[in-house]
């Protein structure tokens, strides 16, 4: 309310500089042939750029042009059907469009989000179909010490149904949290389209939080306890994935109408994630049927790795998923690597060798073809 | 990651201009005596000043001092022990700060996020206690002819119990949607506290988005709908109401575990939902035992109203709360004309004066005196 009125001030400021109303500020505003047009009205600013995630030589930012009223302006495009974080830069400022209200959060970081409809796009967009229920669950972590929260996906009909459904644990990358596969991987609006359509079958999704120093997100945190990376941080190696057999599983398969046994779970993991799934099904073959890894791969395969891997062949794994962005060198060299693991055990593998670099346009599309292979 | 990289990049620019190496800037800073600490690295910058929703007087911006190195800076304090949205206004333009990643979203406009901790606070902290669940859950609105959003609070140990709970049905003001409550409003830790301290009974809170047009919040919406307000608005008016008693109470009663009757059923709103409560009470006495009304209050009291509410003295109301701000003055004049109402048909009431106008820490005072109060 109080902003409103702010804005009003702000507005017979400029009222007062420039003698006309200006209208309402649209920005931004995706016209035909995926041009995206971005706008600002900063009449005293010097200097207005942006950033935009379709950009890939972040060096090249994009200039918009000042009209005599002040309104910064430029069209963009055609860029590919997806959904873009961007930011402004003001006067040397990386600032929010503040006329765009959707804001996501990676990390500790805020970019403006766009989204341009298309193909890609239509894979997360939110349609006019049956949607799953997305929740905020705390649980005890008695491996790590507190009690922590992840997001819980069940499928549409869950609450309706006594059914029991199969279980995909899905795990975020550095940096990110349990918030990071709901807001910028759209995991719940990618299942609902695949189970509306057919393609996968209706499966609770599990998006913990695997930085095991935290509680929660940044503000959904006690004010007694922070969510940076603490100095002992090396102490908590190993531990989430710990937590994930000892108290994630438990809590899943005693509160929500599951379906148990290792053909019923399946794990995946981008980057960071994606070494977790590595860890965890390893240590523990006898888990889950289904294991994808994302933009990770392995950085070494000693005799005592191979020993781990042929264990998992042992235990029968029905579907290994490796996805990699052919520009995302490291990750792409460890793909690789354990794609020939893979092979030499006789694992049966999928290898999703895709265009770009480390990216959630990438995950998005490896879930995207994962989920519809699970539990069949 | 790409942003990481442009952050570097900027820095890169910057260590050129400069000579020096910037530490991060950490902004805010809450310190001790209840002050906060405002921080910008703005060297090309002319000027940076910040609101903040501490400031009764929104025409008086805080004026942030530059040092030398470009570091724009001020100290703002002391302010009572709030959570508070603030802007920081960089050359004119609105932005959020870019050191926090908190940032809460009213209606089209988003604000950066500080914690002054302390009594009030204290409320609506996130503390070490046991935590409800809170959920996304799409239902079917047949009175409005579309698949909606709501949020759900189950409360702690919901998930583990057969045990029915009393439900709470709480709706937001204008310019909110779905998350108000839970974002701005913080009840699902109101309630959380209140429980753990045994002050209130465990409960379903129920959020629905109050404006019938929209599917869900902005973002969460099929790309072929708006969560603007439509030019044929007008027919929209009662829809909100009726689709309450037709569609929502209906949904969680089959859904969920809860207890049944006018006795387990609350509900309260602020502002426009103030007004939602009074339609739906006085349309539907027999449904509600307990009825809160938040900066609202009726703005005439015909007789065509008395007789209404003379229905819900009828049907043995066992508490109508009115919270109201003494400097809100328009709904301070409704709240006292519904008063006197109550007063007449001996409705058992509790009309709380508070402090300040038409703000969310009224509300969640509001919230967190009234929740004790039911289903006892």
């Amino acid at each position: 309310m109080r902003i409103i009125l702010l804005l009003i001030f702000i507005l017979g400021v400029w009222l007062n500089s420039f003698g006309q109303l200006r209208n309402r500020v649209i920005s931004p505003e995706v016209i035909t042939g995926n041009k995206i047009v971005f706008r600002l009205f900063a009449p005293e600013a010097k200097s207005v750029s942006l950033y935009g995630e379709w950009i890939t030589d972040y060096t090249k930012l994009v200039i918009l042009q000042r009209n005599d009223t002040g309104l910064f302006q430029v069209e963009v495009g055609p860029v590919a059907p997806e959904i873009y974080g961007y930011n402004f830069i003001v006067d040397g400022v990386l600032v929010l469009d503040p006329s765009n209200p959707l804001v996501r959060r990676d990390g500790q970081r805020n970019a403006s989000l766009v989204l341009v409809p298309g193909n890609e796009s239509s894979l997360y967009g939110i349609e006019k179909v049956p949607h799953g229920t997305l929740s905020k669950v705390w649980y005890n972590s008695s491996t790590i010490g507190i009690n922590r929260r992840m997001y819980i996906y069940t499928p549409p009909g869950y609450e309706q149904s006594d059914i029991n459904y199969p279980v995909l644990y899905l795990l975020h990358g550095a940096g990110g949290d349990e918030d990071a596969w709901t807001t910028m991987g759209r995991a719940p609006y990618i299942l609902d389209n695949l189970i509306s359509q057919g393609k996968s079958r209706p499966m609770l999704v599990v998006m913990p939080n695997g930085n095991a120093y935290q509680t929660a997100a940044p503000g959904e945190t006690p004010s007694s306890t922070t969510t940076e990376r603490p100095s002992d941080f090396a102490s908590y190696r190993g531990k989430y994935e710990e937590s994930l057999v000892n108290d994630i599983i438990p809590f899943i398969e005693k509160n929500y109408h599951v379906l148990k046994g290792k053909d019923n779970r399946a794990i995946a993991g981008l980057s960071m994630g994606g070494g977790n799934t590595v860890t965890v099904t390893t240590s523990h073959p006898e888990l889950f049927s289904y294991i994808g890894v994302f933009s990770a791969g392995v950085r070494n395969a000693d005799e005592a790795f191979d020993t781990k891997m042929k264990a998992i062949k042992d235990n029968k794994v029905k579907m290994y998923y490796v996805g990699c962005g052919v520009e995302d060198r490291m990750a792409y060299q460890g793909s690789q690597l354990l794609v020939a693991i893979l092979k030499k055990h006789g694992i049966p593998y999928i290898f999703r060798e895709s265009t770009g670099g480390h990216t959630w346009a990438n995950w998005r599309i490896y879930l995207s073809e994962m989920a519809p292979l699970l539990f069949k």
